[in-house]
């Protein structure tokens, strides 16, 4: 049996770990060099945010795995990251809407850690670092949102089917979690997160769906076969050449 | 007949533009985070100074294109890189010799620029940014050299040859420019900068090729097929969507 801090950490620094790869992909694919920056600069942050959680991940495990070993050698049923952050990009519109869900999260989850009382300090440190730069993402793709959503026919049509597609994904987010008393329940977030998410929505001219069906399995390693495609790319060349030595 | 400083402005943006381009292909394909992070940070150093040039290059001409008009809407003969830059990336040793070579120029060429008289003020000023963090690719890109140079036979091999390979189009980098009398002719850089290179590459236990074939082109729009390739990446977002309003 796993320390649950151990696992909780696994979850959110691979929420991070594959948000950064899939902004990655954007690199120099985006409409503007502006955006082309500023969405490197998001992957930049969420896969600094990773590596601080996998290498603490690491220590509480105590069985020797750095950040590297954890970020490259592990099989997609051993990642923990929510489904929502593995999907494929889709268009830009369905980035920004998936951006949104998930900064909306972290930015929440960071800032509660960061304030709350007997949280694990090191991790309500790393918190605090990332509540900055979350609350940038947020901002940064509540903006494209409502520029898009309440744009042009073609930008409201391909945002309402972003959000048609990806909000049932979001119930994942707020499965509750073994703590061992020492970090957030992500459980407790759903309606701090419901009140940052649906004001953005409105203003863009933007509705949920409601009901229907809520995919999860991803925080216990059940995972979407775009996962293994994604682990491919990212695992090719340290697994062909581990530790750099040729 | 163009400014001349149009001209060279171009050549230095589209330098960076195209660096940025190969060095992002390796976002989350480095062997460690740490690199994956460090290449990336490096791909937006390049982006940041192409903006930057590419903004002001656009001013000089006064025909009203903007930094992603020259990004996006440009064909691969009205580029000015130099082929060094738009090479495929080969393995982490062509990577890292690549960006040596380039770094050292750029580095030189931007401390000549910031320091000199008479150069066009603004121009010098972008240098003026632009050398903190050459400085820092040319120090990454020369501690890499030697430590896989100086490596394991196998990482030894590797980079020779790479030298072997990319050596040849350093040749195209001194090439006399017209400058207007506003900026340094790179033409003068060539000393100073095998006396950075020259160095490294000793520690390295690596030696560059004698003579040969000297290939060039990219300064008047002649390039290799890659670049036609890479345009397709890099430009096809922008070119469905102009202006992003969809």
């Amino acid at each position: 049996m796993s320390e649950p801090l151990f696992e909780y950490l696994l979850r959110r620094g691979d929420d991070c770990l594959i948000t950064a790869q899939r902004l990655g992909e954007w690199y120099a694919g985006a409409h503007e060099m502006e955006e082309d920056v500023a969405l490197a600069n998001i992957a930049l942050d969420q896969l600094g945010t990773a590596r601080l959680l996998l290498t603490y991940a690491g220590e509480i495990e105590g069985a020797g795995r750095d950040e590297d070993a954890l970020a490259y050698l592990r099989d997609d049923r051993e990642f923990r990251n929510c489904l929502l952050a593995e999907l494929p990009n889709g268009d830009f519109g369905h980035t920004i809407v998936r951006l949104l869900f998930l900064s909306a999260y972290q930015s929440l989850l960071y800032d509660r850690t960061a304030e709350a009382d007997g949280v694990d300090e090191r991790w309500a440190a790393i918190a605090a670092k990332a509540r900055k730069e979350s609350a940038y993402h947020l901002d940064h793709s509540a903006q494209w949102t409502v520029r898009l959503g309440d744009g042009t026919d073609e930008s409201h049509r391909r945002m309402r089917d972003a959000v048609d597609a990806l909000w049932p994904y979001t119930g994942e987010l707020f499965e509750s979690e073994t703590t061992g008393g020492r970090a957030i329940d992500p459980a407790t977030l759903r309606t701090g997160w419901l009140s940052t998410v649906e004001p953005v929505l409105a203003e863009a001219t933007l509705t949920p769906p409601v009901g229907g069906w809520t995919p999860e399995g991803g925080r216990r390693g059940v995972h979407t076969e775009h996962l293994g495609l994604l682990l491919a790319e990212l695992q090719s060349l340290h697994r062909a050449h581990p530790g750099a030595t040729w």
